[in-house]
């Protein structure tokens, strides 16, 4: 029986994810889920293939589900992808938000279109694909069932792909991107860490970012309570922070925004 | 052993329902334990009965515990009830919070009175039955102990029941109410799909909802972002959503507000 | 294998609590993980401590995984700790979390500094200890890991206190504090059982709280909607509510505020 992580933008105030779980439990009882997280904000693609990224190669290989599905009963398809490395079964809608984690694990090896698997449960409603297409097609999976018995084949490179921004030099200046905030307001950029080693930022370097005070340095009791913060982030990629407080709201930042960040 | 499914208003900013689950643990280590949605609105016993109702026939048979309880420590019983049909037992007050799911499955067949069930923890609080009485109970019932040991036989047809709003006919108008609301500002009518079949709603009709203009359709894509939606949810419910956008916050809406859906 | 209780202030909204499931899943497949609570304020380590004291002895025995790390990174240490009663293993951040727990059962009866501990996740960050040291930690303790094999011994007369405010008479006045809030607005104070008893309050009897008044009774029904209850809690210590409101709005509290309560 392998583990199945599971991440959404279906929130936890409703029961769209505890009925997921229903369906699994009934289809394969002695699964384990994980849940990875169910508050990526609505709609947002991107963050969840993000968040697929840099979370799945904590967890165990297994069947890994997601659903933030804007175009759910549309012209998207829905897809399980075996990923080239480990035991990696992807779930989800086929719209970008595996391509990231697919990258990680060596690429899609194979895919199929789930729309009308042997697994879905009938009938299929044009609105929660998670309970109906996703989470039986994940279970049976789960519990040993071959992929290509969940679905038709479909060739990996008609798969979605997702575009990240690209981060630039500009004189001394880096020119980078707010890829996503979490609850205490740190920033992530989409500066990895060879990037960084590349480009060698040194612990204790002053610089500015877009115009306000920061130090680089490792962690937040580096900088004064309230004062800016560049680090590498747990994931190895640079990230903002204040000290007890919030670099998302001191900077003012929504997705995208530019952070230009240069020697003080 | 029975999976125990598990609802309440107890939100996860606290400890109460992890504390639940760790009575649970304690008394049946090997239960599987399923949690359907904690975010109930505070006291909002309506809204948990329609979630169970839709809810519990994705979920396998077993005990299902409900917590909605704004009269704990008052008159009102706790109680069991074996459904009579399936496996299923409902564990909670008896305030109609359990009505619509024991009716979804043939009614109430028998019930105890759980206020003093050997089962209980003591001391019983006066303000928290979901650690000191509804979690050992449904624990003890998922691990085997027959439903009378549990407490204290009642009659089925003193158990509390629960009222609905009843749509009607206005002329060529369709006036429902707002039974119930998601993150996403959908908003479910009391309207089921039987009643539409009768009343033949046709996919691509011009309606309007309170003198919005709005569309019947099958899915979020059929209107554009920003437009109402008319369409049969995922529980096979009349619904209303806005395309990317909130159909509560357009229509302004709270509970049991009237909708008069019109030809346009 | 033990089971693992889980608290945090990483919230649901991220993937931190997800991703720690997950890095436990991976070194301890078999182990239940119960999730206490993730929504402790961030960087409340009293409200976490508090937490534990109260709910832990409703959990098995086994292993009390804790979070709540301002100082993440910097000089506190990282710790495992045995109680002195039951089989009680707690692993978190070395500030004071664990103290109150600990002292619940019995005192730390040994410990060990984790901060180099051979089941960490190499590289460790500097700020996400949660995943790096404290689940692995866990993980492996759950698993059997003799306590000695995850660190170092240390003094447990060196291990972090936790001071509590604590209340006084000032003439026929008790002058206690605003000890903690749960969702529906209750506070919590420092009055146990004990000193209650002590003292002798008597259900039914008119009381004021910082001037307003209040019935001393034993559920939030003993009180007309909107009227505030000052009562012994689910955890038999002192608390105020309103019937169907917030006892916290009401009285404008926030936390380690005096309140002085009066025969009226």
């Amino acid at each position: 029986m392998r583990p199945i992580t599971f991440l959404s933008d279906y929130g936890l105030d409703d029961d769209f994810v505890g009925v997921c779980h229903a369906v699994i439990a009934r289809a394969a009882p002695d699964a384990r889920v994980i849940d990875l997280t169910h508050g990526v904000p609505r709609h947002d693609v991107r963050t969840g293939a993000l968040v697929l990224r840099r979370a799945l190669p904590y967890a165990p290989p297994g069947v890994h589900l997601a659903v933030v599905d804007p175009g759910v009963g549309g012209a998207r398809r829905a897809v399980a992808i075996r990923c080239a490395e480990e035991d990696r079964l992807l779930v989800g809608p086929d719209n970008g938000l595996l391509a990231l984690a697919a990258a990680r694990f060596g690429g899609a090896y194979e895919a199929v279109d789930i729309g009308r698997s042997p697994h879905r449960l009938e009938p299929v409603s044009a609105t929660f694909h998670g309970r109906d297409l996703f989470a039986p097609v994940a279970a049976a999976l789960a519990a040993g069932a071959p992929l290509g018995d969940a679905g038709s084949w479909v060739e990996t490179d008609s798969l979605a792909t997702l575009d990240l921004p690209a981060p630039r030099r500009d004189g001394d200046a880096l020119v980078a991107h707010a890829l996503g905030f979490d609850r205490y307001g740190n920033v992530t950029l989409e500066i990895a860490h060879d990037w960084l080693i590349e480009h060698g930022l040194k612990v204790g370097r002053a610089l500015t970012v877009n115009g306000h005070p920061a130090t680089y340095g490792l962690t937040f009791a580096d900088v004064a309570p309230g004062a800016l913060l560049v680090y590498e982030d747990a994931y190895r990629t640079l990230a903002l922070a204040v000290n007890r407080g919030s670099a998302r709201e001191l900077l003012g930042l929504d997705l995208d925004d530019e952070l230009v960040i240069t020697p003080a």
